[in-house]
């Protein structure tokens, strides 16, 4: 991508500081380091950093990473900015933005570990602020939002394809892997998150892992699953029926389920509130009793990572914005036999909303 | 795996608790968490988690984990000593901790952000301590050995496989794609990480991420790879030269690392000190005037995790045990032309090691 855009973003995160009055952040999160810089989408893993970005009121950004990223580093930043941190890293981080003139940082504290802001105070006062670089992430413009629509239009038609790979006598890890062959043979990068195929009873756990079960005849298959494309993550979800004879309450709580999602997309709007999705959705399931199978909450926001804000829970005062993009996926879940959730990914608009 | 492995492992690690006085450890980190009990080796994405483990001195050990989880938790944890928590989420954790009779509770400061933290010590004391659970994962057992050696030797097939496809106008991402595919089709469960194929140029970025740029006839190509089998990760490097006429600075440079790899393996064996392999490794970059090019560490653990305990840094005062596994990986960087890395797995026994 254009580094202008990263630049822009940059700006528009200087802006928000300056209504605050913070002259330096300190950006450890991956997507949100990505989002200001280019640099590294990802963590080697969860609990070891590639870099940060340090966003400054003069206009001079630095990138900070360890030695390994060197020359990636210097592919996307100017070397003379990228600072390349050692042993003790979280002082030699603090002691650095010291030199730049800067008597205090201020940093997500949810995304820095208890220990490294201990050691970064050592060197630096630090300031909890949280929420700035996801408040600009939230609004998606229009390479952001082209992106969204070819990993959700690559998840469409592979939802076309594998549902006729769904036969009796085939594993949940089985159809998880021709569902990750078909994404990547078309154009994904990668998987948005682990794919869930989950057969019978294991259609009861939202987060089921794929393993060996197989599909037998007449068996409910739930398949939660989700590409990367152009950098941008989808997150579909059906439930599918295997066999002629769907039993009732497969059908009840497909019926109730795509009702509640209904419900919910119907207050989807740009300047509506939020929480009012949840109610909706969480109302249907009460007129029938079975609100307490829903266990989860209506969505999420989706963009560099699949799971972002807003969440679409029954908590928060937030409107919706144009530009959000969001899932809708309520769900219902009986350990005695499985479970239905039905997902799709929903596009904020003005007035409105558009279901992609 | 049988619940007793993890039983055992509390077990061990209570033991270790007694002996520091601790009554009570929360246990955040996704590999710690799955290590003592056999849930969810995974989180949903880095900055989400899918539980945490409470070892007490009762005996009476706690999953704690969201909604989400809750069938999930069942499977592998009695549901009576199942803590489904609830917003605001850490403030919920600590006052359980408290109703179980515990004035306090001991967590990895590295494995909690600095928010939950805070949040938590509004609901009860927190003492710092971490590495406890990472000092048992240290050593492995046969089981786990048994593992590593099947992901291992699946690392080795593929190498051998996936050699005589590196021709020139593939890209990098076909071959990390063909890798994949490989490690998928015969028993792997996952990457243990993200495939590095680095031809040219890009072979001087460690961390290179796989693109569009071509193998060409005589180029260096530099392939880090592991696979995931029965939960446990294999790690690997080559660097091929394709082509028939490697250029001498290849040559040279291909065996110096060579002669860094062997010379730092022959430090490796129970009860030496680990900083040595790195010094030992660093002495022959030194003799040849190139220790600048080599800017990393000597290598690390791997086990559930790609990257864990101990690292093979010039720093430390650790001893080798019977039982570690670690990588052996120098590397030479040269941002005009390319780079070499070559790294083999290494089990450290009783008074020497065995390359995997």
């Amino acid at each position: 991508m254009n580094t202008q855009v990263f630049t822009a973003r940059r700006d528009r995160l200087r802006t928000l500081m300056a209504g605050k009055g913070y002259k330096a952040m300190l950006v450890p999160l991956a997507a949100n380091r990505y989002y200001l810089s280019g640099f590294e989408l990802h963590d080697p893993q969860c609990n070891e950093s590639a870099g940060m970005i340090l966003v400054t009121d003069s206009g001079e950004d630095w990138l900070m990473t360890d030695s390994r990223f060197i020359d990636a580093a210097a592919r996307v930043w100017p070397r003379e900015r990228v600072f390349i941190y050692r042993y003790p890293v979280m002082e030699s981080i603090g002691r650095h933005i010291r030199s730049l003139g800067y008597s205090e940082v201020c940093v997500d504290d949810q995304s820095l570990s208890f220990r490294n802001w201990k050691n970064m105070s050592n060197a630096i006062s630090m300031v909890p602020c949280s929420g700035y670089v996801e408040a600009l992430r939230l609004i998606k413009d229009d390479t952001e939002i082209a992106a969204i629509r070819k990993a959700n239009a690559l998840n469409h038609k592979v939802f076309a394809q594998i549902e006729k790979e769904l036969v009796p006598g085939r594993t949940e890890r089985e159809i998880a892997w021709m569902i990750e062959k078909l994404y990547r043979e078309q154009g994904a990068s990668e998987l948005a998150f682990t794919t869930i195929v989950a057969v019978g009873k294991n259609a009861a756990l939202p987060h089921a892992i794929p393993g060996d079960d197989i599909i037998t005849e007449n068996c409910p298959v739930l398949i939660d699953k989700g590409c990367r494309v152009d950098e941008y993550c989808s997150d579909q979800t059906r439930t599918f029926w295997v066999g002629n004879s769907p039993s009732d309450e497969f059908k009840r709580t497909l019926e109730l389920v795509q009702e509640a999602q209904r419900a919910g997309i119907s207050a989807i709007a740009g300047g509506e509130p939020i929480p009012e999705v949840y109610d909706r959705a969480n109302s249907v399931f009460e007129r029938h009793g079975v609100e307490k199978y829903f266990t989860h909450s209506f969505g999420h926001g989706v963009g560099l990572e699949t799971h972002e804000g807003p969440g679409l829970s029954m908590r928060g005062i937030q409107l919706f914005e144009p530009g959000m993009v969001v899932t809708a996926e309520p769900g219902l879940y009986y350990p005695e036999w499985g479970g239905v959730r039905w997902e799709h990914m929903v596009l904020v608009t003005d007035d409105a909303c558009e279901v992609l």
